[in-house]
């Protein structure tokens, strides 16, 4: 199983990229080194966050208008969407990552730093051939049709003031990337601390991050809870799990 | 542990409610019983879908402004927006399930079929304490700022566009979750079945749903695949992690 994952980690990192990119985002090329850099995972795909337009609804599937990695100019969006001949739809596509893990622990250790760090989507997949990988997602994004038929469905001054919201999707993604690489790091190095210290060091640090994390929460999933099933304490239940990793 | 889980089950069984509804979503109680029907699982919280225009940027936190469940008219989504004081946003939000499971293999099965009934967003969540979850998540959204410090910034054609949308998208995920519970039947009882017949009939019921899910997969990736770093044939790990399930 160890020499299995080895093997896995190996050949992944000495394939070819097979993205239309071909290399790692800027942004995240730290986040990617740094789990690369430890024997207990690798990274299988990643995006830094995008801004994107897709043309939908055409003949032959869907053409994309426009990607940006960045912030972006308003004028770019206008004349990305003067060149729709379907249904445009513009979306912000947060930070997205696949790690794959050697033992379930690592993974839960990824995970629950990917949920203290904002990512509130984050997962794990567990199959049957031993592959344990962490899917790092977050909950944030933005979904607005522009045109239909290629005709546009608003104003100039609404995409204007949607390109500021976009922009500012952008900004708060970096903002947890760089939230989950701190968070990564001091989870990777109280992992690696001698068992005594370490316990000591960890409980200290997470008396900390805990009480953030509840204040965070609660004020973040007010809308949340105001409506559907559930048990209340549980509607959440990833940050609670995630959470006892540190205790 | 067993009967820990049994224990866990009885106690979130006959809480109460603390959602605001205070009771399962209509359209989803069918699936909430199944699960709750299996020695193996129960669920923790759930939202059948729903169409919400929440006002944001409020002195005091979010006002909810209207809620649906089932599709809606263009005319309520109007008169709501109207008393928006702050920034409005019109919210599609799928189907979301979280189900504790007695075991990692009880787990893997539930979020197999969450995958393959077209829900891309799940995973599990396993905790120190020994609490497994699957969350069945879709990537399913719509995210449309209307207002901002209270002034529409859209017309009402559009509004009356985006509510077409909207309900569209409500029926697609009442078809995907027909599809989960037809997709939850099917494999809980293979599961129940004895030994031989069991690894026959999983197997010829694979091949089908097989090659069904990669037809799917790949007409709905291709826009996916144009950008940022993967090795390609990984790019969306899970499903070919939860497909290993059932070969």
């Amino acid at each position: 199983m160890e020499k299995g994952f080895r093997q896995w980690k190996e050949q992944c990192l000495n394939k070819l990229d097979l993205s239309k990119k071909g290399q790692v985002d800027e942004d995240i090329s730290h986040v990617v080194s740094l789990l690369n850099g430890c024997e207990q995972y690798f990274t299988t795909s990643s995006c830094s966050g995008r801004i994107i337009l897709i043309d939908g609804a055409q003949k032959h599937g869907c053409v994309w208008l426009f990607v940006s990695h960045q912030q972006c100019q308003s004028d770019d969006l206008m004349s990305a969407v003067a060149r729709s001949s379907g249904d445009a739809v513009l979306k912000f596509e947060p930070f997205v990552l696949h790690v794959q893990c050697r033992r379930l622990e690592d993974a839960q250790l990824t995970h629950s730093v990917a949920i203290n760090s904002g990512f509130r989507n984050s997962g794990l997949t567990v199959g049957k051939t031993g592959k344990i990988i962490t899917a790092v997602r977050s909950t944030h994004g933005l979904e607005v049709p522009l045109s239909h038929q290629g005709k546009l469905l608003v104003q100039q001054e609404y995409i204007s003031f949607l390109t500021q919201i976009a922009n500012q999707k952008m900004e708060e993604n970096l903002r947890r990337i760089h939230r989950f690489y701190q968070n990564l790091q001091s989870a990777l190095h109280a992992d690696n601390l001698p068992a005594e210290p370490q316990t000591h060091h960890r409980s200290q640090e997470t008396k900390n991050q805990t009480s953030v994390y509840k204040r965070r929460r609660r004020r973040e999933r007010q809308p949340g809870t105001d409506c559907c099933h559930g048990d209340g304490s549980s509607i959440e239940p990833e940050l609670d799990d995630c959470l006892d990793l540190f205790t």
